[in-house]
């Protein structure tokens, strides 16, 4: 990664919430389920919310080849990438001091089409075990119809910010007496009780990759 | 809301993962925490994630009149602003078929900024109440002070695309035999135990709108 830049740079307000070593980047993309794609189509901005892996430096992204905003993509344009997750609710004695403890990436690239089998088929098993860890060596393989329905597209992170939250409640100390209750609530994307499919071979047991699921 | 034009044009593929209606519109932006806001700034594409809130079809964000991004947005700018809900992994036989059940918004509009008094308290009054609904008429209201260090922004929603998936696994007939667990592990965005600040006033009683929280 390239030095921090006027689109990376760190607030003045909170410079301890910027976080600058890969470590940090790498386990918030490696934790997010969805990312969001941002990019200018005929002076407008455009956002796409969708799935997404990564390896190494490489964030992939996948969708139908008969996608208008992957087609632009496949033209290799430059995109920003953001992953975003709430880790809490920070309720201060004042409105103001209100906040979320959160953690963030917003990544700076451009997109290349995929387009070597190897690479492609790569990132097909990088997705799948990027959601669900242990399920590509289950599943049924992509067969060569369903690879050539599927436009991998790649972007190699040219900088990325880390910013987050991560603390307890900051109010200021002249409303310390105020009779309000103060605190954290931590929210977590949780898993609930599995539900199978009804159809199809039954007796199937639930794999433990699953029952244990968590991210 | 305007008609859906080629930015909000439902998919070819799946015309029923599109919703038309605006209450899902506004149930999706209510449920959310954090929005994605994309737009453009000298050549490129940027995003900024941060909290918001809405009353009718605008949209409110807010942020350190010191913000680079703020600042941007005080011009009056082009803006997509997205939310995004995870609701489940969808695991199918096969790798293709695997999927996430998810509801989002892709909205479109311009950035506002907003001077007057009365809109400002209403927006400041409209984030608490999204985050915690409850909690304005317990905490400490914004002094003057803590109001002039807040820019409040306001999005006009023109257009906005409702994205979603809610149904179960949708495998292919000749993959209905394999012995691999199919189904939906439904995720949710959960409190967990409330923390609460160790300093200030003790033996205050914690709210029940902390502890019957759920998004």
């Amino acid at each position: 990664m390239k030095a921090k830049t006027s689109r990376t740079q760190g607030s003045r307000y909170y410079p301890k919430r910027y976080d600058l070593d890969p470590a940090s980047r790498d386990a918030i993309l490696d934790e997010g389920l969805v990312c969001q794609v941002a990019f200018q189509l005929e002076g407008q901005p455009m956002l796409i919310p969708t799935s997404y892996c990564r390896e190494g430096n490489t964030l992939y992204l996948h969708g139908s080849v008969g996608s208008h905003f992957f087609m632009q993509m496949a033209k290799g344009i430059p995109v920003c990438v953001s992953v975003t997750l709430v880790d809490g609710l920070v309720l201060a004695r004042s409105v103001f001091h209100h906040s979320m403890n959160y953690r963030s990436v917003v990544a700076f690239g451009k997109t290349r089409l995929v387009d070597s089998p190897e690479e492609r088929w790569r990132a097909a098993e990088l997705f799948t075990e990027h959601v669900m860890p242990g399920r590509w060596a289950e599943a049924r393989h992509p067969n060569a119809s369903e690879l050539q329905k599927t436009m991998f597209i790649a972007v190699e992170i040219e900088e990325a910010s880390v910013k987050f939250r991560a603390h307890g409640v900051a109010d200021d100390p002249e409303d310390m007496h105020l009779g309000v209750w103060a605190g954290v609530l931590p929210l977590r994307l949780s898993p609930q009780a599995p539900e199978p499919d009804p159809e199809g071979q039954t007796g199937v047991p639930l794999p433990d990759y699953v029952r244990d699921y968590r991210r």
